[in-house]
């Protein structure tokens, strides 16, 4: 993918300091992130689209449904299966409350009535792209995956220093999860149609501030191109 | 401040789940943070700006210098005085290598150009605001304050649990610190003029997505009100 | 509980600076820590006692089998039913593998053979003291219950400020648990009776260092009995 | 050092289970860690020490003083020359109040009286040791050193893999940062001759817990011929 040249002012004296080099992507040492792609949280039948249909704003889902069912679910499911055939890690995240009420959820969530107990069907992964054996799964209490999971240790543990990362909000629990990683020094890349804000611009913004800055994005067959690529020379 | 209606696709969408609820700003819980105001990412004559004018995008910097010098600057100056005056905690961060060279820095700071040894006059605090006795200057090694300082274990010894966030540059290390700080369930304020970004866009992405989300964006004589009124009533 | 006059070189030194203070204990800000209560980990029949029994050195697991099924799973029993009854969370840890191959638990466990997938009937918790409704229940990746979960993140977000630790090995992860958790500013109590190490000198040298210094000391009923007295007061 | 074998109860059984393997000691990846010598913390003629005196327990401090002056001392200068020598990071701790009224310590050095402005001259490292230009020294406002400074991000930034721990406490901000440090992953060593708690039991005790276990304890000699071996062999 190659980035629109931007001509809003600022951005020529920003890109002169930002400029994030290119790194390898090995199926050893790299993990696939996928956010929050529960019912609660992506279906168009339950949970948040509900919501917004009830109050009167489905038309202003437009953008969402048409982008997660034509581009986010498809390559979703060639990413968990790419990742799984070479044997590098993928790691979903589901937001939910593991006491049931909601209260070990953070404030904000509370606030947003995003408080789900993690045992009820519209907390589970969607089952089109249904987590397999040697998968994890992880409760995430808050927004940014590593701020409220104890993900930066497992990914120490298995020596992973790469991160894809995908699903949603492009702007929110994405690209949150890829500042921090970033700053933690794992070398990221996001995957842009594995993912998806409720708005092209959120879409826009995520992309413009994150990428050759805190990651690389490319699409999805790009990265299962460059693993494969690593994993036959390996 | 009053958020502008926006007519973006998706943003009514959105905002149907997102409303952070208003909350108190007391001065015995309540700290400043000050982010990165040192000559090297700040002023006009040092560092960053210096590589851009060399780099021949000078003329691009119009916006930042403008918005640092008649709003950002002064509007520290009256925070910093008025959190002193208060007993409030100031807490400024710094971006520097403490060994020297820069190895102890992330991966993305060395790629960027931007290591800088602490003990230089280049890494301090510009003067304008220079900190006072019974300030706390955090020396920072990556992004945001919370993933590259141990700024959350000071939060939580001194009681504080609302946070007001300044400094630059709003969409990269002001955000990172709000949204992660939003994470750690603080109570967030973004001081929207004593903070900037390279870029009208800049600074426009970063309130659209943080405010009533992760914080509520103020101006910083606005939140100096609400602390006065809390500490006369106390 | 009492603690016995030590006569140790050095101990009075020590104990001129070591003296932390009482503290109240209250239903809606106290948590139980549970660790590692799983089969693989604390019965007789599995796991770590059946590889010692196997090697020859059952012999050498009497004071420890004692203890468990006298002092120990009998305390928590009423422990876990006493917080619930009041309305205060039990946390439970168990250390698991939830890639399943023991990649993602830590080289020191590795190293011991303590991997384990999640899924396993010996990774779970025994069923005497099994997790109810409303319970949280934590996969640990390492020893300490902070280091290695996103225990402190739930705890926050509960607003829980003071923690009843129990478990098994005392002068392990029930330690661990409780040097961290004091130095993030949790007060912190070991209920004595619901903890074991594998040897007298385990359990002794933990009490030693710890009572007065990161927690109190006390017993299961001694802590059930203040709580229940703000229960009341409340 | 070779491990006295050992009698007690359940000793046996124990080490059935624990017995951490061997590794490769590296200057490219190692560093070392100094705990605490202040003269608050680690001086006879200031702070705790002072205190104890005062206290009338004097006597009790006999083991501590000798210790220091004869074996402690005079490792960890042959230590921080020998790091600084083969270019690899020497980095200290002092704990001690950035904002200078011990607020933003923990309750329990706030409960001890340990509180020290961070620009008081007790609360510098000796000067017997004084860092050197190029040494990283971190300002710890807790007691084990990943829980309450940004050292675990500092060193991941550096790439050290790798750590001798040292300093004072034996038993108490040393083994917290040893237990941490090998949940953190990292490969850990103490360098028995360079630490000392203020009893011969304190440092019986660490060393027996902790050896085979979270580290491997061995003395200052040894590890430092390590690394010299390894560095000739690059």
């Amino acid at each position: 993918m190659s980035r629109e040249t931007n001509h809003k002012e600022g951005w020529r004296a920003w890109h002169t300091i930002i400029r994030l080099p290119e790194f390898p992507v090995r199926p050893e040492s790299t993990a696939l992130i996928v956010i929050d792609i529960t019912y609660q949280q992506a279906s168009p039948n339950y949970g948040n689209c509900k919501r917004i249909i009830e109050a009167g704003n489905g038309n202003d889902l437009k953008y969402y449904l048409e982008r997660m069912k034509n581009k986010v679910m498809p390559a979703l499911k060639r990413l968990t299966e790419g990742f799984r055939a070479m044997g590098a890690p993928v790691i979903y995240t589901r937001c939910a409350s593991l006491r049931g009420d909601g209260s070990d959820q953070t404030w904000r969530h509370r606030s947003f009535g995003l408080t789900i107990d993690a045992d009820e069907h519209e907390a589970q992964i969607m089952e089109e792209i249904a987590p397999q054996s040697g998968d994890i799964v992880l409760v995430k209490t808050g927004s940014s995956t590593f701020t409220s999971t104890n993900c930066e240790h497992l990914l120490h543990n298995m020596g992973i220093t790469t991160l894809v990362v995908t699903g949603i909000y492009t702007n929110s629990c994405v690209e949150g999860t890829i500042r921090v990683g970033g700053d933690l020094d794992f070398r990221c890349l996001m995957a842009e149609d594995a993912c998806s804000a409720m708005s092209p611009s959120g879409d826009a913004n995520a992309i413009e501030y994150l990428d050759g800055n805190f990651c690389h994005v490319k699409s999805s067959d790009e990265i299962l191109g460059m693993l494969r690529k690593e994993n036959e020379a390996a």
